[in-house]
């Protein structure tokens, strides 16, 4: 444990420079180990293993456009991301892992206590074992304080799912190398930091519950009760209408694969590239694979407000090429501003324009993170919290409802209803934010 | 409103008098409306609406055989289940509707306030208005109590979904023919006698949440923690392999079509008939359909215990052909037992000779109902909730947990979690039934 985050600072340095790896960007042809379908033009793994990259068609009512057709990852099993905490003086602390990621735009970055795909454990690919996987797999070692399937990124995924647990241990194990313990302090702390901790740690660290019951006492101070945004989301789901069929990647239209990559023909969106990477740390020392990546960083914001003298923050049912059901609750914008380049104004994403208007003082978050490393190369979203002063209505249009910090955290613990970007968030809010307390405080802004 | 039930018995009498209708069943060729695809040998309606009798070919390793093909139905559109309740003097009362279809033994039976497909009340059919429904549609009259999409037969339908709504008004409607009020009580007994309140109230009803807050006082008397609930079903969801493909229905292995039906060759599961109707009460006065008729009784049925002073219910986690994510949670079992004539007794489903055997004063639930009439011929099932004495293990297989009514009636809240079985014997159950003062009472039984 460190006593500081400077002893942290030098604890992460020191890892980097004991982390020898190289990424490389490759072409799609001839990248070891995975293969393009002749009759589909789909990206599989020689294995059949691991994830695919294919083509989807889509028609919905709930989007800017009616229908279109883009390259998908399909990854069908459901991988672990799991975080051992253990009490030491009544402090929660958190076991993590230096973690490089072909896809970081700084190689290392703290991710969970163990995160492996099925594949991974199963050692599909003949590689180490994953250590303190005994923690997670039943009969489990710890108690399980939160256990939930998960999606990931509904525009680049097809229904992909981890499995996100928390489990808490009394002793703490060895520790090996690149791990180390911090308490949830110093980790909300990191996530103030751009780029510290990884995505699977913050979807994680999303499913942390709120201290003291919840319930009809949170009820109380919300705008709204649990039934009633329950409600508001059976009514998302049946609203719209999502209709996908999975088509050859080689049928997608408006995207072009060339020997190097797969793009769109408008250079928005993003490109499917391959590389190459050697490592010393990982489950397997040299590998190569598809990456998607981002032709913009993404903005991904809550508009909090103060009503009824709780913080609530404004959620969007969203849908997404690769949504599990119909919707999501996903944060107030969820979008990367540049692919609505060369769609018409009255198409660009409500509040998108309001959320970066917000002077800097009323920014309660404000910071850049990573995706996924594994799959998505150099993805950056930058992640905000707005607070919005009390011209700001609280009538909003019926796609969109107010919930307190303690609502949405509760319906995290469920899975299947908080997408992964607005548990970024979460996790970057400190628990029991937006509480009387806090607002009294001025911690957090204040009515006027 | 009826000061007791001999008026009910009464009205009932009456509407059934009053209510003509005549079902007959139909060969499939040449059922009106209905045409059978060339191609696939797929029943669709000639609009390509209301739901289609197609094949499915499962693969899992969670059901007593590997791998089979079977017909089912599909229905992609979501229904509105919705039940109008009224607090009279402080008690819940509940608007019922005495409503003829085809599949029921007995005719009429009692409906939910609402009970409409998509095409139902956006007129695909053209028939009348559906009586009640602005108290349903948004923007609404009334205040929503409980909203969520729950699945239906597992084994009959590919993830069937209806939107089943509890909705509180004020003041009350004027009353239409053929429909009632019955204080929750009334229906409570209505529930303990076979065959009167039908398959779509039951789901409703179920989601009645019990009276006092949820939460950490409710998970104090029982075994387990909502989180390791949560765990329990994640885990059930990640340790399983579901693999389905819809296929032809004309290439469904073992199953034999005639002019007149469609029949699996050993008799059992279930058969595909057509059936002409006419009624005086419908929407439509005179149509035909395919229905599904299953070939025998089936059995749903809890296991009851006493567990630290709370009656918990043992819970499986059950997997069918149509099951919508992998597992739900059922009823202990939940079988039609004489499909198991052919298998080997060691496939025999677990604890089904057991419910069988325990004595009439043993058993708290013990009735007929009625599945779905629109959809299904003569469907009865018997559902049971047996108390089991101290005997009975506490430690269970894997595939079973235990929880209090409380605890299952608050899953039933957040949809897709609870099926339709274990939602129907909820139904029956009184809300709060289980704690201690009950037990005390020796309602239903005592600890030896």
């Amino acid at each position: 444990m460190f006593s500081d985050l400077s002893e942290f600072d030098a604890w992460l340095a020191d890892r980097r420079a004991a982390t020898a790896y190289d990424v490389t960007v490759a072409g799609l042809d001839g990248l070891d180990g995975w293969r393009t379908e002749p009759e589909t033009g789909d990206l599989v793994h020689r294995t059949g293993g691991f994830f695919t990259v294919t083509g989807i068609q889509v028609e919905t009512d709930h989007r800017e456009v009616a229908s279109w057709t883009q390259p998908i990852i399909v990854q069908r099993e459901v991988g672990i991301l799991g975080l051992a905490v253990r009490r030491v003086g009544g402090v929660l602390h958190c076991l993590l892992q230096a973690k490089m990621e072909p896809g970081n735009v700084n190689g290392l970055q703290l991710s969970p206590t163990v995160q492996a795909t099925r594949s991974n454990y199963r050692r599909v690919h003949r590689g180490h074992a994953v250590p303190y996987l005994e923690y997670f797999l039943a009969p489990r070692r710890g108690r399980v304080v939160f256990d939930a399937l998960q999606s990931e990124q509904g525009s680049w995924f097809l229904g992909k799912r981890n499995r996100n647990m928390v489990v808490e241990v009394d002793e703490a194990p060895p520790l090996r190398d690149n791990f180390c313990w911090l308490s949830l302090d110093q980790l909300r702390e990191l996530l103030r930091r751009d780029n510290v901790v990884n995505m699977d740690s913050r979807s994680v660290l999303a499913g942390l519950a709120p201290p003291g019951p919840a319930g009809a006492a949170e009820d109380a101070a919300a705008l709204h009760t649990r039934a009633q945004l329950l409600s508001w989301f059976t009514e998302a789901k049946t609203r719209y209408r999502l209709e996908r069929r999975v088509i050859p990647l080689a049928r997608v239209r408006d995207w072009t694969r060339s020997p190097e990559e797969i793009r769109h023909d408008s250079g928005e969106f993003f490109r499917i590239i391959g590389v190459d990477v050697q490592a010393g740390f990982r489950e397997v020392a040299r590998w190569s694979q598809p990456m998607l990546a981002p032709a913009s960083r993404g903005v991904s914001a809550f508009v909090a407000r103060w009503i009824r003298g709780a913080l609530h923050l404004l959620v969007h049912a969203q849908t997404e090429a690769g949504t599990g059901d119909l919707v999501e609750m996903s944060p107030t914008v969820n979008c990367a501003p540049a692919n609505y380049r060369l769609l018409g104004g009255d198409r660009r994403p409500r509040f998108l324009d309001y959320v970066l208007s917000v002077p800097r003082e009323r920014r309660m978050v404000d910071v850049i993170h990573s995706e996924e490393g594994g799959r998505f190369y150099h993805a950056e979203n930058r992640y905000l919290v707005v607070l919005a002063d009390d011209d700001f209505p609280v009538d909003v249009p019926e796609d969109f409802v107010w919930m307190t910090i303690d609502q949405l955290t509760a319906f995290v613990q469920y899975g299947n209803h908080v997408n992964v970007s607005a548990r970024s968030i979460l996790s970057c809010l400190a628990a029991g934010a937006g509480r009387h307390e806090e607002r009294d405080a001025g911690l957090v802004g204040e009515r006027r």
